[in-house]
Parts: C-alpha cells; sequence; structure tokens
C-alpha cells in the first residue's frame, strides 16, 4: 500500500538487519523496521501516517540519523514503519527582505547554510554534523551547537512549520511572519519533541545578516573558572558581537592531536586548557580586532588568560575548529566515551566540574574525562573514556550506568539539565521519568496523550 | 475565605463599576467581578485558584491592565474573580555571568529594565506602556514593541517560568538554562496564551550586554516601499547592530504634532514619511556613526531617503522617540481611532497597505489613516480615525466592524497576521474562530480542554 503512494521504488520492505538506517549514530541501538518509506512531499508523507494511523502501526521518523540519544531508531519488534525524510529536500524560497528561508525537512543542514549566504544572509546554525544532519531533525530535536551564544537554538530561529500530524493530516503555518499572536503558538509543540507529537515537513526559519568578517582567537585558560570569567569580559566589553565560546579541556586536546592527522596544539602548550572564541563584525573587523587585542593582552596581564592566538586567515581559522570539532571522533578512535550533555548555570560550571571530575577519581581512579563544550550556553560534554587498564568496550559496559547516574545526579543537584542540547530519545527515557518534575511528567504525558491518542507516533521515545 | 488566603486588606469584595480594574486601556469593555484579589506571591495565587477551581467560579488574571484587545477585562456577570498580579513585584535575582534576571510577574517593565542595566545588562524589551505593563502580562501577550527587530518578542527572552496551573498547583521551571532539552519545553503553552491556560507569576529572562552607545536617526523617506528598501540596505551594509526601524506617516506625525504639547518634526518637512531608525554599538559608537552616515549620504544621493538627522545627544535622541510613542495618545486626544495591528511578509508591506489605503478612500473618503509601527518586523499599526464630516464616536459606532474587517481580509489574504503583537483577547476572539485554519482551532481548543478542563481559566477569551 506505501507502494501505491510513493512508488515501488521507494519502499524497503524488511530491511536488512544492519541497514544503517537502524542503528543510531553512536551505535548505542539496534532496530527493525518492517518497512523503511521515502515520501517526496508532506502530502505522500500524510498519506502513508493515515494509512499507519487507521491500522495501528506505529511509526517512527527519521532525518539525517545523527543524533545521540536513539530518537530516531526504531524498536526492535519489526512492526514498526520507518519514515525516511530525505527525499523532502527542496528549498523552496528565500525571502531577503524578510530574511527568511524556507525549506523541507530533509534538507542537509550545511546545504541551508550554503544557501542563505548565496543571499548574503547567514543561517547561524552549525554543528559537527552539520554536513550530514537534516533541518527536520535539527528542529525536532532543538539542535544546540556552536553560536547558541549568540543566536539561540534551532527553535529560536523558526518562524513557521508544516508538520504531519498523527492521523495523517499537515497542520501548516508557513507564513513565516515575525510577529504573530493570533492564539497559541502551535509550532512549539513539535519543536524539540523529536517527532512524537507529529512529523515536520517543512519550516520557515529567521536568517540574520552575514557577517563581513569573522575573528576567531584560541586562548590558553588554567581552567574553567577562568574562561567563565573571560566569558564575561568579554560580553561586557565587547559586547555581544561574541558568537561562539567554547571550552577545550587538555585531555580533549591531547585525544585530538593523538588521533587525528594533523591535528597540532596552535600554541604548542603541554599544559593549561583551551577557549576557542569567534567574533563577527559587520565591517572590515578591523576596530574589532583592535579592540579584542586590547582585551586580551589585558587579561594576559590580569592572568585570566595565559596566551593566546587569534587566526590570520581561514586556514588558520578552520584548522582551529577542526580541533574544536574532531573532538568525538578523537573519542570514537580512542574506543569510545560514556558522553554526557549536562549544563548548569554558568556561574557555578566550575564548581560542578571540579566536584564531578573528584567524584569520578574516587570510584574509578583510571578514567579519563574529556570536557569540552559550549560554556558561553553553561554546556559542557562531560565524557568519560576508559583508562589504561581496561578496554573501552569492557568499561562501558561495567562503568556506564554508575558513571552516569553519578554525573547526572550531580547537575540535578545543582538544578542543571542532564540532556542540554542532544534531547532524550530511548536513551534518557527513563531518566526523564525519573528524575522530572512530576506535574512536568504529567503535563508532558497529557500533551502527549491529546496529540497522539493511539500512541503511535515515535513510541517508546521522549515521554 | 479569600480573606483567610491574603489577608482582609487584600480583597476588594463587589467593586464598583468604575473601578479602573473592570475597564481595558480603550474603553472598549466593561466587566464586573465579583472581588479583586491581590495576592502577594504565587503559594497565594495557588491557593485562591485552588478554591476557585473547586467551586467552578470563573478566574481573570490582569497585570498592569494596558492591553488592547480586553484580555485582562472580566466578563458582565459579576461572578468572576479578578486576580491582580501587582503584588508579587519582587525582582528574585539579577545572574551576571549568566545573564538572566529572575522576577514575578507583578513586576512594571520599566523597572525590570532599571534593574538590568544597574547590572551593565540589557532588558531589550521596551514599549510605550512600560512605565506601567507588568512582566506577566507582557509575557502572556508575548508583547512585541521596539526592539523585536535585534531582541524578538517577550516570549523570545524567557528561560524560565513559573505558573499556577488551572487546578491551582504550581508548576516551576525556573532553573534559567540557557540550553535544556529534557522533554517538551512546557512554558511555551503559557507564553502568548493570554492567562487562559494557566497565570503566570515568575521568570526568568535572558538579558544582552548593555550597549555602551546609541545612534539614533530620523530619515525623511517618500513612501513605504523606500523605507524598506532602507532597512535591507542598513541591514546588510550595517549588520544587526540595526535593533528598531520604526515607521511614522505623515498622518501620525501630523497628529502628534497637533496634540502632543512641544512636539515639532526635527527636521521641519511638510511632507513625506518618516524612518525612526537606532543601533547599538559596544565601543563610543564613532565608527558606527560614521559608517552610518556614509550609509545616509549614500542613500540619500540614490534617492532612497530625502533628508535625516541623526540625534546629538540623549535629549535629542528623546525628542524623536517621544514623537514615535506619543501617536496613540495624540490619537486618542483626536477622538480615537479604529485600531489594526496586522503584519505581512516585509516584500509586500508596500502593496498591502497601498491597495488598503485605497479600499478605505473608496468607501470611506473622508477617514484619516494614521499608519506607524514596526516595518523592520513586516508589522503596522493601521489605525482609522473620523474625517471632519463626522464625530469620533459616530464614525467608530457606524465604521469599525466594516473597516476592521475590510483591512483584517486584506491582511489574511496576503497571509498576514490580523494581530501581530496585541494579541486576541475578547476584541478578536470571534475573528480568530472565523479565519484561522479548522486544524489550528482545533489544535487550540483541544489544548485548552486539555489543561482547563472546567474551562475556568480566563473564558471568553482566545479560544
Amino acid at each position: 500500500v506505501f507502494r501505491d503512494i510513493v512508488g515501488a521504488d521507494y519502499v524497503t520492505d524488511n530491511p536488512p538487519a544492519d541497514h544503517p538506517f537502524l542503528t543510531d549514530e553512536r551505535h548505542l541501538f539496534r532496530g527493525r523496521a518492517a518497512a523503511i518509506v521515502f515520501p517526496k512531499s508532506a502530502k505522500e508523507l500524510g498519506e502513508c501516517v493515515r494509512v499507519c494511523n487507521d491500522a495501528g502501526i506505529a511509526m517512527v521518523p527519521q532525518g539525517g540519523n545523527t543524533g545521540y540519544c536513539g530518537g530516531a531508531t526504531p524498536d526492535q519488534s519489526g512492526r514498526q514503519i520507518l519514515f525516511s525524510l530525505q527525499r523532502l529536500n527542496r528549498v523552496i524560497a528565500v525571502d531577503r527582505p524578510g530574511a527568511t528561508i524556507t525549506l523541507e525537512a530533509g534538507v542537509i543542514l550545511s546545504s541551508a547554510q550554503d544557501i542563505a549566504s548565496q543571499h548574503n544572509l547567514l543561517l547561524p546554525l552549525s554543528m559537527g554534523s552539520e554536513g550530514s544532519c537534516q533541518i527536520g531533525g535539527n528542529l525536532s530535536t532543538n539542535a544546540g551547537g556552536l553560536a547558541v551564544l549568540r543566536y539561540g537554538t534551532a527553535k529560536e530561529m523558526v518562524a513557521g512549520l508544516e508538520v504531519v500530524l498523527p492521523d495523517g493530516r499537515i497542520w501548516s503555518d508557513l507564513k513565516g511572519l515575525r510577529k504573530d499572536n493570533t492564539g497559541y503558538d502551535l509550532k512549539q509543540l513539535f519543536l524539540g519533541a523529536e517527532g512524537t507529537l507529529g512529523i515536520i515537513t517543512a519550516a520557515v526559519l529567521r536568517l540574520h545578516p552575514l557577517p563581513n568578517t569573522t575573528i576567531t582567537a584560541w586562548l590558553s585558560v588554567a581552567d574553567i573558572d577562568n574562561a567563565v570569567s573571560m566569558l564575561s569580559e568579554l560580553r561586557e566589553n565587547l559586547g555581544d558581537c561574541l558568537t561562539s565560546f567554547e571550552y577545550i579541556s587538555r585531555e580533549s586536546l591531547n585525544l585530538v592531536c593523538e588521533h587525528i592527522d594533523g591535528a597540532r596544539d596552535p600554541l604548542q602548550t603541554a599544559e593549561g586548557n583551551v577557549v576557542l572564541v569567534e567574533l563577527a563584525a559587520y565591517d572590515n573587523g578591523e576596530l574589532l580586532r583592535e579592540r579584542l587585542e586590547n582585551e586580551l593582552e589585558r587579561t594576559m596581564r590580569n592572568g585570566t588568560i595565559n596566551d593566546c592566538a587569534i587566526a590570520q586567515n581561514d586556514t588558520h581559522r578552520r584548522s582551529f575548529w577542526r580541533l574544536r570539532e574532531s573532538i568525538p571522533e578523537a573519542e570514537k578512535r580512542a574506543g569510545g566515551a560514556i558522553k554526557h550533555d549536562v549544563s548548569v548555570e554558568i556561574a557555578s560550571l566550575g564548581s560542578f566540574i571540579r566536584e564531578t571530575r573528584q567524584a569520578l577519581r574516587e570510584e574509578f581512579p583510571d578514567c579519563r574525562i574529556s570536557l569540552f563544550g559550549h560554556v558561553g550556553d553553561g554546556n559542557v560534554h562531560l565524557n568519560v573514556l576508559a583508562g589504561s587498564d581496561v578496554t573501552a568496550a569492557v568499561f562501558k559496559r561495567d562503568c556506564a550506568e554508575a558513571i552516569s547516574s553519578r554525573v547526572h545526579k550531580l547537575a540535578c543537584d545543582r538544578h542543571g539539565s542532564f540532556s542540554a542540547e542532544h534531547g532524550i530519545g530511548q536513551l534518557k527515557r527513563d531518566l526523564l521519568a525519573d528524575t522530572a518534575d512530576p506535574i512536568s511528567m504529567e503535563l508532558m504525558r497529557k500533551i502527549k496523550q491529546t496529540l497522539d491518542p493511539k500512541g503511535l507516533m515515535n513510541p517508546g521515545k521522549v515521554v
């Protein structure tokens, strides 16, 4: 019946167990599917969803399959239908005076960035996986990434949305108005809901003027407290031209230098940690660069930073960012890490990290901690790798649960989040149920029940 | 019973019909109330709401009572309870490294702005009523105002929220994290819901670095198309330092000069319309001012603008803004206007306005049109005043309905909004039901039914 809707070439029945769409990026989950269906439009998808809804068949939507929490992996029943959004890949319009882009869910993030910049506009959503992740997945997981400090998370960029509801009808608000206070803001229901309330098929995203100049600096700092001080000083003195403020611990940098070809510390330091900072200017950037240099001199004198390098050209800049973006790959090559994605209020990042390090060192004295991430957003990835005494596989098998509960508990104790940007998926679903405020869980379940009464839309994820 | 909860001094039983809380800012609606209750805390409010919920009594929350759509005015039954939030007026915390402010719903917007700026931070929400409107009302109506172009609407500033639910329980998420993807974003349900799903009692708002310099210019333009061109050119060449881009038609300016003491056109022009533009700089602003001056020279040469003045000091700047912000008062003194709050995509603002003017002129040849607003957001206030042949009262009585339907239809025909920033309240409730997409209405009603099954929370508003 799906063949009649999407065409025979676009249905894969009984895909083999090793089909790449049936496991997640981190290989934490393996699923089965009765079929993988590749609709070409919201209309086709809507018809397929209606069939599933009528027949009581559960559905799993999937974008670029780059998520970290198994949100796009079906269960092992082999009865679920996997909808790949990859053929909904049209850029529908770029509105230059209104500074918006209207596109389908399956557009690759980096393609959307490219098209925006061809119109002299900036789509600021940016992350390591941008070459393969898709807009629909970005919005469904409310992706964060490297420029949240200045531009916000994925959902904050949305001016309009189109969604296939669990019963197959299409709800559409693609007007893309900057302001529209006519009733409840329904699009918010679907943004960040990981496909559990409907399937996002298209969106209007707000764009920004394209900066003329980007200034990127690599700063050596003693610790996270110095990084946080530096953040405050730069924001106070240079304003909100600051677009990224990323932290790279010495351990993370060492992993990259060890496992990634050609990677080297730009400052050739043997110790200390790193802040990667980026600023945007709408002129040739000379004045801003001069002011940044003054700030760097001043903060080197007062001891906030120890050393620094400003990228001299785009190649140089890319080499800085490559070091930051290669951390997950380096961790993978080192055997893989027990990953965490925590946020706390910025002022207590330092004490949270110290406390967590100490707790882990006491219980797991040989473990290595690769700490990096978006300090400007209070969000760090605190990833734990096996020490030399044990293989990575054994370490993860034996220690993942204990380590993750410890890290998550310490974050929650400080009113932090155990999933700042990666979402819940199936990986953290029980954790959410166990730790969330009961009223929040009740409200979430009521919303799920109201919008998806049969529970067929990406079941087993989030709630 | 309310006296037992909030104290005898804080309940006004059977308030007189002329009590200021029982009519709205525009005097479009008059209501009655069984009592006005002034709780001091979310806890007190929660207990009062529980009493109402158990007894089946409808409730109306009210902030500064500055809304334009009657959203905070009770009905005429005399059975509703009006909750004034004005005693929930504590600023709970300012987090400087995290750049947030945590405050209760009854804090006056301008007080919150002042406190932020004492900490060298900017709360960018800004509007004419900021001296009396309250944060809770701003968030419940998703207020827009004068700096949406750069900083977004009220809801876009929210990092945390506390709400009394319709059954009296308190749902609280005041962690204020910049990023937290743990389940559905529940706060979005209450932002912009005009108190129909719960009563906002506190919030965490995100702040920005405080600009060091503000540059404000008054530009004379031939028409709205030139204004839109100027917006594109400034954004493209100066970037997103542009914080406000306001349009003032000649008719609006004339009304202000006629009715407001001391008001005069800074350029002493006899014709043409005006754009009021403001830019923020994080240094002494010299370079930005120079670049703006170059842009103004260039756009005068190419005919986009006709003349211009840059404010030379803060008094000068304030006098520009006073002209813009006095328009509603001038309209009031001229007898009052039939107000509209429409948005369309920026590229079609010009044709929308021309078409609307022509349609109104044909049907109501003597009417005067005061057009002004946030052109940078595609949002204009197209207000219609009586001509000299008829009194304002008669004009409004006889023509308001016909004029408003005409304006709203023309906006909707262009996929625009008939309420860009003022919300729905009771004024536009039927209009929403008549014009909204049926699936949207169904979803809104389901959400309302799910969260407020007894329908006691601000009934008769929005849905």
